[in-house]
């Protein structure tokens, strides 16, 4: 599934693809979320033609609440059902259960927990989250684990770890029972978890290595730490993870830590920071982060940025946006979404390209540090 | 401005051109709104490439309260500031400030009124909306008048109407004693009023014919009254006025009242009604009126109309997009803004054809009833 094809002389950045039978993605890799089945604010056209999402991830929580499993079995799976013929993660839902579900208990049989829709009940296990992506169809399905707290303490964040082990053997074997639903390969990635203690990263990307699932990923970061903690646990990782399978960082993140995360050996990620924060008026740019609705741009009556590649740069005033943030109105929402998407896809070409021509190494701190700033 | 090119033999229905210095506009027409200077979900390329809208309308109440006459100076006028090459009408905020504003008070001078934004104290006058809207610069502007409720009595329509018709011809003289501030052509159309009331709404017909404003529109309908009126009205309204103008019934409507009205004589249409339904799930298509939220739709996977020039119903299963709006989805505002609109300005598309080719007469009703069915 995956090529290794290059990793950098000075950081461990890699160069990379992934084979899937939705097409091929070159890595480094930023994933646009589906959460129910659209990136909000942005037309699946968007996402193909102008954003050039090479691969999208959809959130198995989500959609197994609505439209359910049975509507989604009928309409023959996620790619069908939102018509997007390119390739497909799906996450294990685990993530939400924890974060947006009330009521939640954990057993060892798995999550129990309570719809934030309806308050109906429901049971996660290592292996209905298998079933589930079946249905869904995603090219990549995640493992069920447990996402604890950052501030757990070393016994908690072992135990969680070591029940997210024994979920990820029942996982994959219920993996290796399934088959896929509609006649195209599925992929599965497990989870390295341990809280923020090194010796138990250590042993879980160990684990993880063993279990024969396609790609890893790394779970449990960007949780509430200080973003150095972050680097280093993702460094730590990283110097562990086998070279030849694919490295995913769940949940991050803003454009600079997607570089350091890079120059640290990962290979995808996904986070919905440049969609919800498009919707708050941040907006990334090659110069740094601007906030719209601030008072400076009401009378700047210039676009912000001729040459990028999005209308809100290239076409219109910054004054218009200011005034469309202003007025709460849905083209403004439309048009920072479908912007901050280009720019974190545009981010990792320019990182694929500057790997592969040895000219990422003694580029991305500084890079991170502009692209971090306020403008 | 205007040239007649056909009026139909059974029915009053007309084909004309008005001459824009942003381009032609071949009636009859429909504008889609823009309120605060965006069509609400759907961008500007979506409205020129896809609705293929030959004029859009603009509200002066909203925009003159934002951002306001000063920074829309500084942005070069409307067209400028939302990037749209095409032509633009905007209402005088008339109607705006009676619907939307506190504590409305009507004086010989004008209408003053507090912001429903902050507040604010302001006063609209006969000659003050002309300046607005030579700021804005739109091509055509209209007049300030009063829209009185339709429940008035006869002294309470007749009082209003002549309060009308005085700020009508102090209108005209503002207009004529300024000039355009961006070098092309505006134009202003005066507005007919007079209730519910035959021998008034004749009384302000005729009034308008003799004003020397470039066109007239049809004010007061719409406004609460049964349908029937408010085509008995139109039509009393198209004998009387002249036919060297065109003709513009404001606020109306759907797609069956835009068929009557056409063959009553009208050439200009505008209504938030395609976009306002649209964020209701209302779509209107050639079988007649959807409404997506309806659970008939939940299990429905197949596309609502293949060759529909619509994404929403050529590229979509019925089940997405219902999903989409069960779970408040952004995305599903877009699609059903923009279907609506490509709808409504195919509708007139078809009209004009029709009307060329003697094929509209013998129609229209037939097609008013499937229109308004509910699918």
């Amino acid at each position: 599934m995956f090529t290794l094809h290059k990793t950098s002389s000075k950081t461990k950045a890699r160069l990379g693809s992934l084979q899937t039978d939705h097409g091929q993605i070159n890595t480094p890799v930023f994933m646009p979320v589906v959460t129910v089945g659209t990136v909000k604010a942005v037309t699946q056209d968007e996402l193909a033609q102008k954003i050039n999402a090479q691969i999208i991830l959809g959130n198995t929580y989500h959609l197994y609440l609505r439209p359910g499993n049975e509507i989604m079995a009928a309409a023959g799976g996620l790619h069908s059902f939102i018509n997007w013929s390119g390739p497909i993660l799906t996450d294990s839902g685990g993530y939400q259960v924890f974060s947006l579900s009330e009521n939640r208990k954990l057993t060892e049989k798995g999550a129990r927990f309570k719809s934030h829709i309806d308050g109906s009940k429901h049971l996660f296990t290592p292996e209905n989250v298998v079933e589930t992506q079946r249905i869904l169809g995603s090219d990549i399905m995640m493992m069920l684990d447990e996402c604890p707290p950052h501030d757990n303490n070393y016994e908690e964040a072992k135990e969680s770890m070591e029940l997210t082990h024994r979920w990820a053997e029942r996982g994959r074997e219920a993996f290796l029972k399934t088959e896929p639903k509609y006649g195209y390969r599925q992929f599965q990635f497990g989870i390295v978890q341990g809280g923020m203690f090194k010796d138990l990263r250590n042993e879980s990307a160990a684990f993880m290595n063993e279990l024969g699932t396609e790609g890893i990923a790394i779970g449990g970061l960007s949780v509430g730490e200080p973003t150095e903690v972050m680097y280093e646990l993702t460094d730590l990782n990283t110097n562990i993870l086998t070279e030849k399978k694919p490295r995913y960082l769940m949940g991050v993140g803003k454009p600079a830590n997607l570089l350091h995360c890079v120059a640290r050996g990962i290979d995808m990620f996904d986070c919905v920071i440049p969609t919800r924060n498009a919707r708050n008026g941040q907006i990334f740019t090659p110069a740094g982060i601007v906030n719209i609705r601030n008072a400076k741009w009401k009378n700047h009556h210039q676009p912000l940025d001729e040459n990028f590649p999005s209308q809100l740069c290239a076409k219109y005033k910054m004054s218009y946006i200011h005034h469309l943030f202003r007025n709460d109105e849905l083209l403004g929402l439309q048009l920072a979404s479908l912007h901050n998407l280009i720019f974190y896809n545009g981010l990792m070409a320019e990182m694929r390209e500057r790997i592969k021509e040895n000219r990422f190494d003694d580029w991305y701190e500084k890079e991170a540090k502009k692209l971090n700033k306020k403008v």
